[in-house]
C-alpha cells in the first residue's frame, strides 16, 4: 500500500498565505520577531488550528501550540517558527511550521485516530532579536538564567520575568520534538540528496581578536621598520583557514568581521579586530582549533583574544535519526547523515527531550535572503518524510 | 673662522608663537589649510618680516612672501608652510618657515648683503584639504588644470579660478627652492644621523581593488563548498607585503584601508575592498609591482582593479643636494643621503625650479600627531645647515 501522502498545494498556498502576512514594503519576507508581522502570523496559524478542531493555546512569551489527542499525556511535539530575519526569505521557519500543520491536516482527513497526542508547535523570536535568538524555544525548554540585564530587556519587549517562569515546560511534557527545515548550506545540493537527516547541531566559538602593530607614515616608514597590524592579521586570517580546512571533518572555521585603525590609505595599520568563529560537530576538535589559533600566535604575531561566543554542539537522538532514515525509504527519498551548522529552535529542544530534524535542499545554499530558495518537489518530498516519521514515533511510543 | 650660526633660543621662540596660534580646544596644534588659525599664523609671519624691513607680499591664494634684495632679479627661494592637521604637531612645516625667518634675521643682524635676493615663502593648504594637499605650492607652479568641478571648490573656499590664475609663478622667478623639515619617518633616527640629504620625492600609485567572493553562513558552508573574499583578499596583503620586501629598494607598499561585506561574524565575506599603495623613487620599479600584483592576482583570486592615484616620482637637483652636503660638512653635521616617502611643497616646486630638501630626525618617526617631535639640538643642526646651505647657493648664484 502507498503510504499516506500530504497535499502540497494546500501546503503551498498556506506558505504564500504566511508569506503575504510579510511587512508589504520590504524586499523578500520580514515578519521580525516581536513585530506586529510576527503576531499576525501567530494568529493566522491559532485559526487554522482552530478550524481542525486541536487544543489551541499560546504560552506567556507568545508560542503557540495545537494539541490533538489526550490532554494530560506528553506529545510528539513537532515545528518551527514564523518570524524571519530582515528582508529573508519564503521558508526558513515557515516551512517547519506549515508542514507540522500540513501533516494534522492530511491525518485528519484520512481518520487517523492519535494514540499518543500529536501538537505543532510555532516558536517566537528564533531570528537574531535584542533577547536572544531562539528564545522562545529557550524559554520552553528553560535556558535562560535570571539577571537584572535580562529583566530589563524582557520589559523593553513588553515581557516579565514571570512570563519566562510560566513559558518553561518540562521533560514529562513531550515524547520528543521533530524539526523541518531547509538546510541553508548547498551540501545537499551539491549530493544530489532530497533529505539531510540532521545528526548533531554544530557548536559555535567565537573569539574577539585585537591584533597589535604599530601606525606609522605609509610613505616615511621603509619594510623593515615597520609593524603592520593588517599584514600580520592577514596571516592570522590564513591560519584559521588553513587549520579549519586541515581537521578534515565537519569543522568550519570563518573571520567574518574586520575592522583596522586607523583605516586610512597613507597610514600602516596600527590595530586590527577581528572576530574568529568556530563551528562543528565534537567540542574537542573545536578547542583544538582555538588551542592551535593561539598558540600559533603567540609565535607569529602580536595579538589578544578574549572568546566572545562558546555554546557546545548538541547531538541529536540516534532513534529519531533511524526513524527518519526509515520514513526516507517509506517515501522513496534519497538521504544523507549531516551535521546542522546553524542554530535551530531544535537545539534549545535537547535540553527537554529527544530531538530530531530532516533538512530540505536549499537552491546554491542562499538562505536569510529574499533568493531562499527550494522546489516544490523537494518541499512536498520533505513534508512527506516528516509526516512518515511522525507516523513511525507514533507507533514507537504508543507500544511503549 | 667658526661659521655663522642661527640664534635657537629665537627660532624657538618663534615656533612656540606660532604654536600659540593653533585651535585652543584641540590637542596637539590644530591650524588645518584655510582655517583662521592658519590666516592668523600668516599675519604672524608677515609682521615679522616686515619687522625684518623685506618685501613682503601676499599673492591671490593667500601665499606669503618676504623677498629681501633687488626686487626685479630672480631669488634663492625657501620656506614650507604653517598649515597642520587637525591635533598635529608642534614642528611639520612650522620648522620649515620659521628656520626660513631665523636664517633672514641671522643674516640680517651680522651686516649680510645679498647679492641674489633671498626670498622666504609660506605656502597655504599645504596638508590634505578639499582643494588637494600642497595648494598653494601647486598654485604658484601651475600645477592645478582648470574643471567646473575644482572651479566649484574654489568658490566653497571663497577662491576663484582669477585668483589661481594670478598666483601662477615663472622659472624665471626664482633660482632654486629650498625646504627644511622633519623627516616624519624613523631612518635618521635609526641610523643615527641629523641631516636627511633628499635626493626625491617618492611618487605615490594606488590602486582601489575589489576582491570578489560569495557571501554564504558561516555555519551551513563547509569550507570545501567556500568562497571567502576575505581568505583571498588576506592572500593578496600577503602578496603585497613580501613583493616590496622582496624589491630591497626604497619602494614601500601598503595596504592602509579594507571594508568586507557584509561584515557579520555568521557570514562568509562576499567581497572586500582594498586600497594598495605602491611608494618609490623609481616609476618602473613602481609599476613593476602593481604588474606583479596584478599578474599574481589573475592566477590566484577574482579581483578588480582602478588606479585612484598616479604621482610620479620626482628626483630632485644633484647640484643642490652636494650643497646641502657641503653645508653639512661646514656646520659638522652627519648625515645620509634618502628618500621623502611623504609628499612636500618641494616636489611642486621641481615643477618651475631646481629643489633641495633637508630633514631633521623625527623621534620615534612620529608626524602629524601630538607626540611629533625633534630634539632642540637637532633643530638647531638643521637650522645651521639651512643657514649654509643659502650662502652656499648665494655665493654659487652670484658667481653666474
Amino acid at each position: 500500500m502507498a503510504p499516506l501522502q500530504i497535499n502540497i498545494e494546500r501546503l503551498k498556498q498556506n506558505l504564500l498565505e504566511v508569506a503575504s502576512l510579510a511587512n508589504a514594503g520590504s524586499r523578500g519576507y520580514t515578519r521580525t520577531a516581536f513585530s506586529a508581522e510576527e503576531k499576525r502570523a501567530l494568529e493566522w496559524l491559532k485559526q487554522k488550528l482552530a478550524a481542525l478542531s486541536v487544543r489551541v493555546s499560546q504560552d506567556a512569551v507568545g508560542n503557540v501550540f495545537g494539541k490533538w489527542g489526550n490532554p494530560d499525556e506528553p506529545s510528539i511535539l513537532f515545528g518551527s517558527h514564523l518570524d524571519t530575519v530582515p528582508e529573508g526569505g519564503l521558508f526558513d521557519g515557515a516551512l517547519g511550521v506549515v508542514a507540522g500543520l500540513e501533516c494534522l491536516q492530511t491525518l485528519r482527513e484520512h481518520g487517523y485516530q492519535p494514540n499518543v497526542p500529536l501538537e505543532l508547535v510555532c516558536f517566537v523570536g528564533e531570528e537574531a532579536n535584542p533577547l536572544g535568538g531562539t528564545f522562545g524555544s529557550r524559554a520552553v525548554a528553560g535556558l535562560i538564567p535570571y539577571s537584572a540585564e535580562l529583566e530589563k530587556k524582557l520589559n523593553e519587549q513588553q515581557f516579565t520575568w514571570d512570563d519566562l517562569v510560566r513559558a518553561k515546560r518540562t521533560s514529562r511534557d513531550f515524547r520528543c520534538f521533530l524539526e523541518l527545515h531547509i538546510e541553508q548550506g548547498s551540501l545537499l545540493e551539491a549530493a544530489d540528496k532530497q533529505i539531510g537527516i540532521v545528526t548533531a547541531i554544530a557548536g559555535i566559538l567565537r573569539l574577539a581578536v585585537r591584533v597589535n602593530g604599530r601606525a606609522s607614515h605609509s610613505g616615511t616608514t621603509p619594510m623593515h621598520l615597520r609593524r603592520d597590524a593588517l599584514v600580520d592579521a592577514a596571516a592570522l586570517i590564513q591560519k584559521v583557514n588553513q587549520l579549519a580546512k586541515e581537521t578534515n571533518s565537519d569543522i568550519v572555521a570563518t573571520v567574518g568581521e574586520i575592522a583596522i585603525f586607523p583605516n586610512l590609505a597613507n597610514v600602516v595599520p596600527g590595530e586590527a579586530h577581528l572576530t574568529i568563529e568556530v563551528r562543528g560537530s565534537k567540542w574537542e576538535e573545536m578547542k583544538a582549533i582555538e588551542e592551535a589559533i593561539r598558540e600559533w600566535s603567540s609565535r607569529h604575531i602580536a595579538a589578544d583574544f578574549a572568546i566572545t561566543v562558546e555554546k557546545r554542539p548538541n547531538s541529536l537522538s540516534a532513534p529519531m535519526q533511524s526513524c527518519v532514515e526509515q520514513a526516507c525509504r517509506d517515501v522513496g527519498a534519497s538521504y544523507q547523515y549531516m551535521v546542522s551548522g546553524a542554530n535551530h529552535d531544535a537545539n534549545s529542544l535537547t535540553a527537554l527531550t529527544d530531538v530530531g530534524m530532516i533538512f530540505v535542499p536549499s537552491k546554491d545554499g542562499i538562505s536569510h535572503h529574499p533568493d531562499e530558495w527550494t522546489s516544490w518537489e523537494d518541499i512536498e518530498t520533505g513534508a512527506n518524510v516528516m509526516l512518515q516519521t511522525i507516523l513511525r514515533l507514533a507507533d514507537r511510543y504508543s507500544r511503549d
